[in-house]
């Protein structure tokens, strides 16, 4: 089905932050049906306050989403600047971003989640849909695990932190984690949208706070599972310093999304060889899963651990076209 | 020249609040050349917040201009709506409007006031354009004077309110109103919109906080004077209950504004009959400031100081028509 479509394959991305925007970025070069599924657990910065003052949904990963969708144009630009500004004050406007407050609003004036995202959409002539991956706001709750210096020698502790934001920089080794509600209801255009995909992306990005949460709201892993689609997972550049998966190899942070979705077969892994310690582990950890293995360079080769558009929408292509020649379900 | 435009007259309209957006409402049915030059004295509600936080001129009054304008389509009929949606909670968000936060985060972003509301024009695709009446926050300042029952019969007291807010409310009779700084820059481009308009509107509204301020911001006084275009100064439907002209005649309210600006000349004064208790004062006041009196239907009806955008129209194009084979600069 896709080959036919000269606008190119049906992609649905997951994830949230700057690894969802980084896809994004590339994913606009190579695909006019595109559909964001952002993680909705936020609990901090203007996000968490506005969930807290106003009761809505944490709006701040959506809007980076719709930023990254933006046409580029003047007017393109413009508005998804703006919606990226944020104030700064003495007062309770503080660091509050734009675009979140835009969206808030239009869910109050819409009563509807995805109408008022579509209308932001509509605003940026936003090059794809953005939806949540919940319908309701979530909590993000971890087992962590530490060794502490006792009298006889280090012992290990286990404890509970609880929420996104606490959860992002906890000491210690994420165990497992867990979304509460449990059982969130999930949005069904989201779902909609995997059933019908070509491919579905997960990752760059935080992993435990922004990739694994949606294979923890029952529905949206139901549909990931089942899903027609093509699977494929693309990996961070570098372990995040000092937050949630200091110091975890590519192949630590494949094994932990097996462990999270024991069930989820992906038909391909993309990593940059600068972030691979040791390939034939990861090779490995990727077949356990299904998947080949694409060795790229889609870092922007300049120290950070950012991703560059044009490489990473290369990548894609290599990974979507080597599948084209298969009999499965990406040539249907 | 207007004769010759397919598109309507040039016109500048004056004021703020709600009467400037009654104006609008009804200009925007006639006019492709509409120019709003709105007051920047709010020092309450979200604006006074705004511009307490922020340093900015209050965008209350630009917001409710932009809002009148919008493009009468489900488009503008949405972001319209949304500039006008105030959110409600216990915290700092609370009765901020949307559009006051918007306008704002533009003028931060592009640091340019007059780019930032012809955004939010393009936005709405507003018919016409919107202006501060000053490059600076304003402050009004009132003479209040309020006869108090003392030991030998009433005593005439004189005090100075100040503010916008305060003086809206202000107990007693306004004998004078005054803006600081006095003589603040006026925005260029209202200059210019003046000094090229077939006609320019000053009321209906708040006739000392909204209306005769534009006459003390000497460049613009400057221009009002000096303009070739014709002036036509619409009444308000009834005195504002417990407000600023409570009890003051619509022949009283020409006479403040002869008295604010002795000089100015106006060819055409508009009225509602029913808001007109004696016919030939008001006459004779308008024919002071060199004006003609059109007395017609231009409200509801309902009962409301509402005007009929309608009625309002069809009122200036009376106006508008009856100076079109004058020898004069309506018809340049």
């Amino acid at each position: 089905m896709s080959a036919a479509r000269a606008a190119g394959p049906v992609v649905v991305a997951l994830g949230g932050g700057h690894g969802l925007a980084a896809t994004l970025r590339a994913l606009r070069l190579m695909s006019d049906h595109l559909t964001a599924v952002v993680t909705v657990a936020d609990d901090g910065g203007s996000s968490g306050r506005l969930r807290n003052e106003l009761g809505v949904l944490p709006p701040g990963d959506l809007r980076m989403a719709l930023s990254a969708l933006c046409d580029d144009s003047e007017w393109g630009r413009t508005w998804s600047g703006l919606l990226q500004h944020r104030f700064t004050s003495a007062g309770g406007l503080d660091q509050h971003a734009v675009g979140n407050l835009l969206i808030v609003a239009l869910w109050e004036q819409l009563g509807d989640t995805v109408a008022g995202l579509d209308w932001v959409g509509r605003l940026l002539n936003a090059q794809g849909r953005v939806l949540p991956m919940a319908a309701v706001p979530l909590a993000i709750e971890a087992d962590v695990a530490r060794l502490l210096p006792g009298p006889d020698g280090p012992v290990l502790t286990r404890r509970v932190v609880h929420g996104q934001s606490a959860v992002a920089v906890a000491q210690g080794t994420i165990e497992q984690i867990r979304i509460v509600p449990a059982d969130p209801p999930a949005c069904p255009e989201a779902i909609a949208a995997i059933n019908d995909a070509d491919w579905v992306v997960l990752g760059p990005g935080s992993w435990y706070t922004s990739v694994l949460p949606h294979l923890l709201v029952p529905e949206l892993a139901a549909a990931l599972h089942d899903t027609p689609a093509r699977r494929c997972v693309t990996l961070n550049l570098s372990p995040e310093k000092d937050r949630e998966t200091d110091g975890m190899s590519a192949t630590a942070h494949l094994r932990v999304l097996h462990q999270h979705a024991p069930d989820l077969r992906v038909d391909a892994v993309i990593a940059d060889p600068r972030a691979v310690e040791d390939v034939a582990p990861l090779e490995a950890a990727a077949a356990e899963m299904g998947a080949r293995l694409l060795l790229r360079q889609v870092g922007t080769g300049d120290g950070t651990a950012r991703h560059d558009p044009l490489r990473l929408a290369a990548a894609y292509r290599d990974v979507f076209d080597d599948f084209l020649g298969d009999v499965g379900t990406a040539t249907r």
